[in-house]
């Protein structure tokens, strides 16, 4: 046992080391001139600056959440003694606490590395593609590495820290339950992480377009437009430390959810079962390790090709570690003394890593310019904004197919590999289920240094722009800039799929808890019946909620730019000279503005997705609360894959178009096109990104407050 | 129990004798100037050529079908016997057949009634604003007469013919599950009617506008635009035939489902449970013909006054009728001899006329003018159309969660009021929530004529309009028209809810026959456990299936409008003098490019609702159906109010506009809204009146085809 925690902590160290050898790289790379550098300080200050206050914020509402969650598994857990009670209740505390704390630090580190990386990336551009690409990869890597080692740093020493490394049965396969705390706090800070930074990035996005280029006619990031610091900051905010908390939360939720399944099959594999999630997760983090150096391109080269070459590395060697670690952890004997089919499990891993492949190569297709949908939509601009609307929704609806049907291949594969290899035990499907989510999560730390090169890039751009660098330098940044928005659009899509597969896990764990709470076996079948008008109701609700969930997310980013459209008018008006290029507007003024705005903006559509479940759980029962769990998740993830991809594909449309084609650049295609990027901007950076979490959030949520429940 | 169907005959009889009197009343109005003639003519000669074309692609595709279930019917129940397997696919197949017939007939009176009646109202509107009206609900009310008479006279016959009236329990046990093929052969032809129609219209619509208003510069509704004809045949086969198949459907499908719960009842109520939601229905007609007999409007008043006014005695009446019919049908003794509590099963019965009020009340909110979210649309207008559709999808979406809480309320109290008048019986919950869908169902005839006066007056104004009619009479028509926009609006609300509710019951409808199938009494129960990854999956899938339907349907006008564009085009150029209105445009050319269009672009998104809930049940088996079937329900539910509510309002809020709001006519905030129009036009009468269809389908479809399943 104590060999498989020394790999853990291992590689946690290694991870360390890249992190330290990351930054220095970073760090020793050149600051380019002057201007450059009074842009990136104000990024830099109001991205900080809203970290803090949106930490703060997230501090009181998770003090607030603690003291309910010890309430609640106190009394909860009442029956079972007063001590007990407590004990447990202060538990799953620690663990929330930890969780939340986790996630807000690996957020932290991402986006203060993002803030001092796009100064460097946007200098290094000087040097060409492959010194500026080189420069935004690592950087979006610290981000990659810090919250998947933090995730197993936590996760792990939780679980000793409950007995995992006893030695005791009981204690060992007590701890994973316990945990879920951790996940839950995570999915807590995510949830508001991704919703604040969601709100503020197209706040201010929106608020400095409407303003900025339709009333004062002004191009995008210009240095007269009071807004156009706030808009860099909101790449940071919404893209790295949103997506890094949502990633935090997929990953912890997943190992925890699979670890707890690993419980149900003690009796074959012991506390082997059990670890197994951490020990693959370590492995995956040294395959993106690996994957992040080999990343090379030459300037006349397309540097999508090079990630996703990266990428392709990174599931290759995983692929091959999963193999050893299936075949050293998940062998043993079945009662009948017949042995454990790993290459069966093997390849529920397998099934994993190629559906994280068909996720990438779907969201391609549906958001890249060189495919059909984009171009369709961007030839329907030619007659009108209303035409554009309308195909761009209806292909942001069909693109919910593909994934839809591949999901359920991979599940149902992993399902049948999972009973196949373990012939007659119960819960053998479902872990097969958690085999294949774990291999495609095992590529997570690559796809976060993809996604968080995106914002680096994009400021990049924003700073070579914005200090009137010359032609070839914006050349270059331009080329990583519509490279980062590809690679955002497609960890999107990862997020979702492996958001889907971590819930059909957290489901079944969902279940185990409330067998053991009903006092059933473990090997018992626990059934969420959707006739019985209880769980219909609760599904019906879950679905619905869905929908006011994106309503409100997406209303939310409207009433946020409003405040930064007056702020931006005030300035226009008072501050004279700004038109003229003679005085400087008040940047800071802007970014507090959206920071508070986004803040009060983000606390309604976060206290619906919390009560509820709690709320459908309390009144209609245990078996209610899994109906609303499974159907909040099914219609989140179609919604998601909805907004996402829609978003994507109205703004590639649009690219489309500025590259000339359909009537170009201010033509009136182009107007059209417009309306579509700004339609599909909170779909795609606010509400859909939020959807992951929630859909995480809700499962984390109804396992920690089961013992509450009717 | 031949009181009760020479009851039920009774009606019928009344019904046909209301119906020769509304028509008479019609004919002999007056029928305008010639200028008038010749456009209701060419409308009327274009919606009676549509309608022969379609019903020949609906004929062509409902033979195959009609083969595809006799063989199918017949192989799923071969185990019994060949001779058995052969009638039962035979019956089946005829009741098939006979639910086509009269639904497309139906249709055809309905839409007969509604050209006929849009003349006269025209003509009509010169004596005053409550002649206008009269002729418009009249002819309105032969549609929601013909439509429910029809679906009564249908089943009661059938139930009839295959046993019913025998005497011989097991015969009249059998009969209902055998009916069900008229209800399938109804949601089949609604299907195509809905989406044939709802392509036709909006292609009509987007394809008149985009290039007479925005192309040529000439205002809505110009004689001079060779589609404006096409665009008001639209109204008749969108609105008329296209709502009439689906609320035909609707009491179809409900009749037939409470029916075949009734049989689970059948040791309490004998055949007066089966034979209950018949009479219900059959006194809910003569409720509603003296509703509609009862609206008058005087001069000054607002005419949609007038018409909830109607609604609101129709629903009393009902109330008090319902409660004689529950005291005489559904009294009882149960097994231990107490007497059964009707007051509780009248309480069912009126928990769902109530929710027929709450939900046209919602719809108001949500839609007309008067209210919040509408002004808010229209405000966001504004700032552009951005800003517009992006307030319109969120308010939309915020539009579900009312129904939504409202649904579940009514069916956990219907169940559990079923609970508590038969205790201890399995299935009381259910029969519960059957009444309550009765109750709901039972003002359908009065929704129906409120619902058809909407295109009759919109061709009114439409005929007035072109015909170059005085101005008092254009006020008149235009006033009519506002209302008729409402009253489509809030039937869309109504059809939404009763369709979830009669989802509802052909869910546990299913569940019996499954249950039979398998051997096992209806006393037990069959859990469809969401838990197993089949029933995931295909809840997965279900979901989906909502999205990609309503993606291809959405798609489907712009394609079909594209054709309508080009014919256009070729008008204004090869024939000269149309612009000076020297020459008359080719009207008739263009209705034969849409009817052409429209037919070609239903069959796909029509395969596909059809084909996979089939394969999905053969693949995955009976609960995975079952869970399919759910989940298609409540995501369509939702969809369908997001698509009909978001489209209502952005249509009422460029009308707010237009009232001279917000800048007024011709504004950039009228532009915005004119996009919004466009975009909301699609959802909410193509796509969302589409999806009331299919959750029906496809539970008829499930239970025509149970027998095949895995």
């Amino acid at each position: 046992m104590i060999s498989y925690f020394l790999v853990i902590y291992g590689v946690v160290i290694i991870s360390l080391l890249a992190i330290i050898y990351l930054v220095r790289y970073i760090f020793i790379q050149d600051t380019g001139n002057q201007s450059m550098q009074q842009i990136s300080n104000a990024i830099k200050e109001g991205a900080m600056a809203f970290i803090k206050r949106q930490y703060k914020t997230i501090g009181i509402l998770s003090l607030l959440a603690l003291v309910i969650i010890i309430f609640a598994n106190y009394f909860g857990n009442i029956s079972k003694g007063s001590d007990i009670a407590m004990s447990t209740a202060l538990r799953i505390g620690v663990a929330f606490i930890t969780g939340a704390l986790c996630s807000a630090i690996s957020g932290y580190i991402g986006m203060y590395i993002a803030v001092n990386s796009n100064l460097r990336a946007a200098a290094g551009a000087k040097k060409g593609l492959n010194n500026a690409l080189q420069i935004a990869l690592k950087g979006g890597a610290v981000t990659g590495l810090a919250v998947t080692a933090l995730s197993l740093l936590g996760v792990t020493t939780l679980f000793i820290a409950y007995g995992g490394y006893s030695g005791d049965a009981t204690l060992i396969k007590e701890a994973p339950s316990l945990i879920i705390g951790f996940g839950f706090g995570a999915s807590f800070v995510a949830l508001f992480a991704q919703l604040g930074g969601g709100i503020y990035t197209k706040a201010a996005d929106v608020g400095a377009d409407l303003v900025g280029k339709v009333e004062a006619g002004i191009p995008e990031e210009d240095p007269r437009n009071p807004a156009v610091v706030a808009d860099l900051v909101g790449d940071n905010v919404g893209d790295c430390a949103g997506r890094g908390a949502d990633l935090f939360e997929s990953t912890a939720a997943e190992n925890i959810g699979a670890m707890i399944l690993g419980v149900a099959l003690y009796p074959i594999f012991g506390w082997k079962g059990i670890l197994f999630p951490l020990v693959a997760r370590a492995f995956g983090i040294i395959a993106s390790i690996i994957g992040i150096f080999f990343v090379r391109v030459k300037d006349s080269e397309d540097p999508m090709r090079a990630l996703k070459k990266g990428y392709f590395i990174t599931s290759v060697i995983n692929l091959i570690i999963l193999f050893f670690v299936v075949k050293e952890m998940l062998s043993g004997k079945l009662s009948n003394s017949s042995e454990v089919n790993y290459l069966l499990l093997y390849g529920c891993a397998a099934v994993g890593v190629l559906l994280g492949f068909v996720f990438v190569w779907i969201t391609d297709y549906y958001t890249s310019i060189t495919h059909r949908p984009v171009n369709e939509i961007a030839k329907s601009c030619e007659t009108g904004a209303g035409t554009n609307i309308i195909t761009g929704i209806s292909i942001g609806m069909e693109s919910t197919a593909l994934p839809v049907i591949f999901i359920s291949l991979a599940i149902f594969a992993a399902y049948k590999f999972g009973e196949a290899a373990l012939p007659g035990i119960a819960n053998a499907g479902l872990y097969g289920t958690a085999i294949a989510t774990m291999g495609m999560l095992s590529t997570c730390a690559y796809v976060l240094a993809m996604d968080t090169f995106g914002p680096i890039t994009d400021n990049a751009g924003g700073i070579t722009e914005m200090s009137g660098a010359p032609e070839e330098i914006r050349l270059v940044t331009d080329r990583l800039d519509a490279c980062g928005n590809t690679t955002k659009a497609l960890t999107k899509g990862y997020a979702v799929g492996s958001a889907a597969l971590a819930t059909f896990l957290l489901f079944s764990a969902y279940l185990d808890e409330v067998k053991k709470i009903l006092g059933r076996s473990l090997d018992s079948w626990f059934s969420v019946d959707i006739g019985k008008p209880e769980v219909f109701i609760a599904s019906f609700i879950g679905a619905m909620i869905v929908f006011l969930f994106s309503s409100t997310a997406i209303r939310a980013v409207g009433r946020a730019a409003q405040y930064v459209i007056l702020e931006v008018r005030r300035q226009f008006k008072e501050i004279p000279g700004i038109m003229e290029g003679t005085a400087k507007p008040d940047y800071a003024k802007c970014v507090d503005i959206v920071t508070k705005g986004a803040l009060k903006e983000m606390v309604l559509p976060g206290i619906i997705v919390i009560a509820t479940p709690v709320i459908v759980g309390i009144l209609l029962g245990k078996e209610a609360a899994a109906g609303f769990l499974m159907i909040t998740t099914i219609a989140g993830v179609i919604m998601a894959l909805f907004l996402n991809n829609g978003g994507g594909a109205w703004d590639n449309a649009k690219k489309l178009i500025e590259l000339g084609h359909f009537g170009g650049k201010n033509s009136e295609a182009h107007k059209a096109g417009v309306v579509g990027d700004t339609v599909g901007d909170p779909f795609k950076d606010t509400a859909g990104p939020s959807l992951h979490v929630l859909i995480k959030l809700v499962s984390t949520l109804t396992l920690v407050f089961v013992s509450l429940f009717r």
